[in-house]
């Protein structure tokens, strides 16, 4: 037995979280931030998307050691109209400031149809797809987007002017599974290149450029001054499009918020220096919902989503492949699976994790 | 002199738009739809996206021909909310629905903030960007999406479950131009592979898939049972996005709407059999538009785009590319050199034209 050298560890969801949330709480968050953000976090373990979740923990404790995030905030409306609102997240963890802000797109959508919330003065939110789902059991469609650090270099830019700006969009079904796609604007998400990393692998051709713009298939290459490249990787294959995406999340986010924006959005890492040029305050997301039945009976809509779904799992897979997925589909089966037989961490992780129980006098996990 | 093997031929403005009009007149369209169709379908010619301009004209009528589209539309909202409506288009031209439904968008945004638009039973629209552009004189950002006939395969799908479905964002600025992103959900449009066709050339790598749903760069493989790829091309560069961003279109165009979706979406060529399923009317739109001032004020906004725009603008380029480029910029050069010299068409454009001159007893072009 040489459990020192195991690569990972699984855990229960319901131990993840008793110690996130109480780690949460020692930073100063009120009981209802530390549930709201752990719920927020983990369901990024819970669908699969381990880049997002407890991995990062201590990285936002980090930020608010550097007094980058601010544990108990003042979030509020700064300014609002019957459909829209513009939230300050006053420095808030964006794991908190992000359903705060989704409620209030939400009671808008009760109200006149739909809702629209663009938010400043935020941190990073965790995974889009835990926002834009708050929408489904009030049978509405949810929007989740936000900003995020310059990773990303748009279309024959050598500089890094966006971050991989998810946008996900939920819609709810009947009989079927909700629909629930969750994307970054790039090629691949920074989470598979450190896959790669670990591996000692290459990644393939479109997914990264080097510190000069070139193709490069270096899996270290961000750390060389390279940058990740918009969906589609190249002009011939349509990175322009991913890039006016990640430009229309940027704009969404933070244009219309009053948050930073473009190579101006502040690192996740608490050790990379702050840009000089700050032009607005903190990250910015955007929220949206939409009621259903704003526009036609949620019934209908629900059954055509099932019929539409059905349509998509019964075409036929091209060779090699089992079945044609709906989006949403991979996300979900992760959580049935984790929610049941635990969550893995890498070690890596868990000793971070240990670090952090160290610190607050918490019992390891 | 060969004047008639002449490849292309070149008519201002003006000229196509007398022209178009008159055709439009000669269906029975109103003197108002006239001319709304014509601006909206010759806005495809001046910003350089031939493929859906007056190239599709005799397209257009042969549809009215068959009686799937209605020259003397009763358009009207058959629900509503104060941010919200669903519009019936009564088979009429896309060209002539798309602005109906804008206009609304942009009264409800007027009132509460923001306004969209889910369209049911119309056709073809023509370009995204010409409705979306609708909004920037209100200080408004303008949305415009549409779904189409299948042509896509979704990820690991032999089966055409998608249309091009296009996304189409534009947001004003200050002094300088506006942004414009629009931008099929496909790694790259039918026009782009009629291109190749007419110059006997491959496609590159990601583009296309056979019958079987294996890799191809035959342009001609649509004919042969072949299907265009999402944006991304294939699973390793991120086609499950592309195909989401599709189904994100289909789902707020006709699901929301009531119109036919996924592969039950009529086809544009009139002489294409109906499919033999509809569980919709038509095909859908949908259209967007947000009050800046509804979220800060419209010159903080702008003032902002234009740091935005200067900011990408001033971006190094990688070597052997002039500039990096903001979305919008290929089509403004395009309509400015075309509304000053005139637009080329190709002879089998004039040579349609002809034909419908001949047939409404017209003068030719």
């Amino acid at each position: 037995m040489f459990l020192c050298h195991m690569p990972e560890r699984s855990f229960s969801y319901q131990q993840l979280f008793d110690f996130t949330q109480s780690v949460f709480k020692k930073i100063g968050c009120s009981d209802e931030h530390a549930d709201t953000a752990t719920k927020a976090l983990l369901s990024a373990d819970l669908r699969g998307i381990d880049s997002h979740g407890i991995a990062r923990l201590s990285g936002y404790i980090r930020l608010w050691e550097v007094k980058r995030v601010n544990a108990i905030p003042d979030i509020k409306i700064i300014h609002e109209t019957p459909s829209t609102a513009v939230v300050d997240g006053d420095s808030g963890l964006g794991l908190v400031v992000a359903p705060f802000a989704m409620k209030i797109a939400i009671e808008k959508a009760k109200q006149v149809g739909t809702g629209w919330v663009s938010v400043q003065n935020s941190n990073h939110f965790g995974i889009a797809a835990h926002h834009a789902m708050m929408a489904l059991e009030h049978d509405m469609i949810g929007m989740a987007m936000t900003n995020a650090s310059p990773l990303v270099a748009p279309t024959f830019s050598i500089d890094k002017m966006l971050g991989t700006n998810p946008i996900c969009v939920a819609a709810p079904a009947g009989n079927e599974p909700a629909f629930v796609a969750d994307l970054a604007t790039t090629t691949a998400a920074n989470g598979k290149l450190e896959i790669l990393q670990r591996k000692n692998k290459e990644t393939p051709v479109g997914w990264v450029q080097d510190a000069e713009g070139n193709s490069s298939t270096d899996a270290n290459v961000l750390k060389k001054g390279g940058a990740l490249l918009p969906l589609g990787g190249d002009r011939e294959h349509g990175s322009n499009k991913g890039y006016a995406l990640g430009a229309i999340v940027d704009i969404f986010s933070a244009l219309l918020s009053g948050a930073n924006y473009a190579p101006w959005v502040p690192p996740f890492p608490a050790y990379v220096p702050m840009p000089a040029q700050q032009p607005g305050k903190g990250i910015g997301h955007f929220l949206g919902a939409m009621r259903i039945d704003a526009f036609r009976p949620a019934d209908d809509f629900k059954q055509h989503m099932d019929n539409w779904i059905k349509g998509f799992r019964n075409a036929r897979p091209i060779a090699g492949q089992e079945k044609v997925l709906v989006p949403g589909d991979p996300e979900r089966e992760f959580e049935t699976e984790r929610m049941k037989n635990g969550i893995s961490l890498l070690q890596q992780v868990t000793e971070d994790l240990k670090v952090l129980a160290l610190k607050f006098e918490l019992p390891s996990l």
